[in-house]
């Protein structure tokens, strides 16, 4: 992403050069631009309207915090979440981040400690399971938010995965050809039971326009990466990703916008059953105990038995 | 691929170290292991039986070579057929090696010449066309195959394709999501009007396997590549495939297999209506001429043009 060429709208001093597009724009071209794909994601794919309640999961990273700009700003009204998820340092820095730029744009921000949710670090679960910490974090993060989602009224669920983690997840899955994961990933999955509906508005910004998005409008966030990010095999897949891109500018959105197109081909015939989960009642696709209470009774285990 | 580890099997020294399956072992071991499983992807694939007339695609480089020796060693009969792409030292060299291994082995090899067939070079259609080389020659060598088997009454078409080549070839064809072309991508396509049947029984094998075959077995092969292949797309996919098996090995073996079990997802139900060529009778998509005679008049026109 060069800076040498002059804006192609308004031939003012470029700000950035989108090689996938050969679009080179100045600052005020490259804002609105942004903003302007993600109201027609928001449309294409129904996503909510100016009637829904809507929430946003609030990490203090770069694209938690654009999204919730770029909707205030198309004129949405949207509540925060964040997640202490007490990681040290990093979850330090991220809760002041969030808590900041709430204040600042005076936007409403809910905080919630993983430890109280939980009953436990996401720490101390890591190292009594066999299971990676990636996924273990999403699936707490994933039930306190759609929890709190459901339990406070609120209509939609609102991500920042942008088309990096959207493109890597896809790749991922399509290696081991895990047909229901690759179908489960669309920008908007519809509400069902106690399941909020949920959507992700910058599946098509990549990472690179995000950074650039808030550098121009000025948006700190945290800058560190979680303790537990090193060697994900997610990294590993933006790399590769981001090789192709370099060779082939486009790939990734090409990728992603055709497989939208072609998504319906890997849909089930079997249908899912749903239960309530029996001890938070919560909806869960196991008989008994949703995951979530899993983990949860694991530590409360692990806590007893240190205790006795 | 180390060579530090005995022998899974007997203990003795060893020849390779399998790392998507863990298994080191001697040379003799890892001689019958390949031929093994060449031969149970021909039975799997129903691929083809001592009763059929065979005909292998040999290139000269290490793939259809030792795609030959294997089968024979199977127990099977095959001929050969060397396409001459006259592209200077490269075809010298490999029409050569090609005839060279013939000769010893006592197989039975035709050789045509892609000039004879075509009314010119391909490098002179590459400087006429758009086309990029690999794509054109690649229409050029199938008829040519096809046509010779066809009309020479050879049941099967065999080509060494490996593990490497057809998992970089998926890859790209997800990238962009091109749906029928991924249905075409199996290791057995079925006769159908003047088409004969095509087979891939190396699907399973990876290039570094095939490198040390060649090497275990003393198959002399052609070592340089083709001039025009410098920077084609399969060869970035490969190097993109090449990194993630070295991270997670097995990655390509679990691609490829994982595809052919869902593979049928991606048929079209569209009928491919299939007509004569005007000009050479030949099976095409096309109502009039097919590719091959297209490029051929391309050519014609050309060379007429010049003696004007």
């Amino acid at each position: 992403m060069a800076r040498q060429k002059k804006c192609r709208i308004c031939k003012q001093e470029g700000f950035i050069h989108l090689r996938y597009a050969n679009l080179p724009l100045c600052k005020k071209h490259f804002i609105s631009r942004t903003e302007s794909v993600v109201q027609s994601t928001i449309n294409k794919f129904r996503m909510f309207s100016k009637k829904d309640r809507l929430l946003v999961a609030v990490s203090g990273g770069k694209d938690s915090l654009a999204l919730w700009h770029i909707i205030e700003k198309l004129g949405f009204k949207a509540d925060g979440l964040h997640i202490d998820l007490e990681l040290g340092e990093f979850s330090k820095l991220s809760r002041e981040i969030s808590e900041q730029f709430s204040k600042t744009h005076r936007f409403y921000l809910n905080v919630i400690s993983v430890k109280e949710e939980l009953g436990g670090y996401i720490d101390d679960f890591v190292k009594i399971a066999y299971e990676k910490p990636c996924s273990l974090c999403g699936t707490v993060k994933r039930y306190i938010l759609n929890k709190f989602a459901y339990e406070n009224g609120y209509d939609v669920l609102l991500t920042g995965h942008n088309l990096d983690d959207e493109t890597a997840r896809l790749l991922g899955n399509l290696l081991i050809w895990d047909k229901d994961y690759v179908y489960r990933q669309y920008p908007v999955l519809p509400a069902e039971a106690k399941m909020v509906k949920k959507v992700k508005p910058l599946v098509f910004i990549s990472r690179n326009e995000l950074l650039a998005y808030c550098d121009a409008e000025h948006i700190e966030y945290v800058k560190i990466t979680c303790p537990h990010s090193t060697g994900a095999r997610s990294l590993v897949m933006v790399d590769i990703l981001d090789q192709l891109e370099n060779r082939y500018p486009a790939t990734k959105l090409r990728f992603l916008k055709g497989f939208f197109k072609i998504r319906n081909l890997f849909e089930s015939e079997r249908e899912v059953n749903l239960y309530e989960c029996h001890e938070c009642g919560m909806t869960t696709t196991s008989e008994k105990l949703c995951r979530f209470c899993r983990i949860k009774n694991r530590i409360k285990d692990k806590n007893a038995a240190k205790n006795f």
